[in-house]
């Protein structure tokens, strides 16, 4: 893929459809673009992570290990964002997260996560949106499971 | 109180720490510091907000109603900053949060929140740093009700 297209590729992210062209190189030259087959893992629970992933085309699934099995949290299509809590809490991954068919990833180091939110303070407020709904979600499944 | 000890309370808020003077000022001028008394509602489950809070000095309980009665689902004190699901995602309140001594608290509106976060990045991170460790603990404490 040429860079141009890599550029491309980026700016249709809505995570970086507002960043300049010139950022969008950086990213693209310091991101490194992963394919998964359907079952390979992303992360893994337990492991240390250093990444960030967003899922550029595939499904992937959310899953957590608990007493009574494997817990499916979330289901994850292009554009979302996963794997930040590792880099953000410098603790091991809190979910795995597995591929449920082809899926192509852009891994984002914790380097480079932090300099694009110093640079571009917007991608940080999208990310928190998106915790926060996380966090909402996760509330309301809490609710319901202590409410059973 | 003056606007030098107001900047000087503001300064001791790590959230706030690495703020310049002029900011602080602004901050101070466009914030609001309010005091509950014990078993006052600081924010209600279920009503729309428009500001998130700093607790500046007392103790706060995080609470969700559920069909088996009231959760307490987190406990706040100094410095804590709760209230910004609300205002980052458009939605209801997730959680009541209620005085359990006298609380002096520092109500932040949205549109000051946004403009913080535009011109302090830091700040985000921060608030990406404890959206995540919420997260995460919700997460655990939804692992552990179903494995009960």
């Amino acid at each position: 893929m040429s860079l141009n297209e890599e550029v491309e590729l980026l700016r249709n992210i809505p995570l970086f459809s507002k960043l300049e062209g010139s950022k969008l190189k950086l990213l693209a030259f310091t991101s490194e673009r992963l394919t998964y087959e359907a079952g390979q893992l992303l992360c893994k629970q337990g492991d240390m992570g250093d990444a960030a992933y967003i899922i550029v085309d595939g499904e992937a699934a959310v899953l957590i290990d608990s007493a009574s099995g494997e817990i499916r949290v979330a289901s994850l299509g292009r554009n979302d964002f996963v794997g930040e809590i590792a880099i953000l809490c410098d603790v091991p991954r809190t979910a795995t997260v597995k591929a449920e068919s082809k899926v192509v990833a852009l891994r984002i180091s914790k380097d480079l996560f932090f300099r694009l939110v110093e640079e571009f303070p917007q991608m940080a407020v999208e990310i928190m949106r998106e915790l926060a709904h996380r966090l909402e979600a996760t509330t309301a499944q809490l609710r319901e499971a202590k409410s059973a």
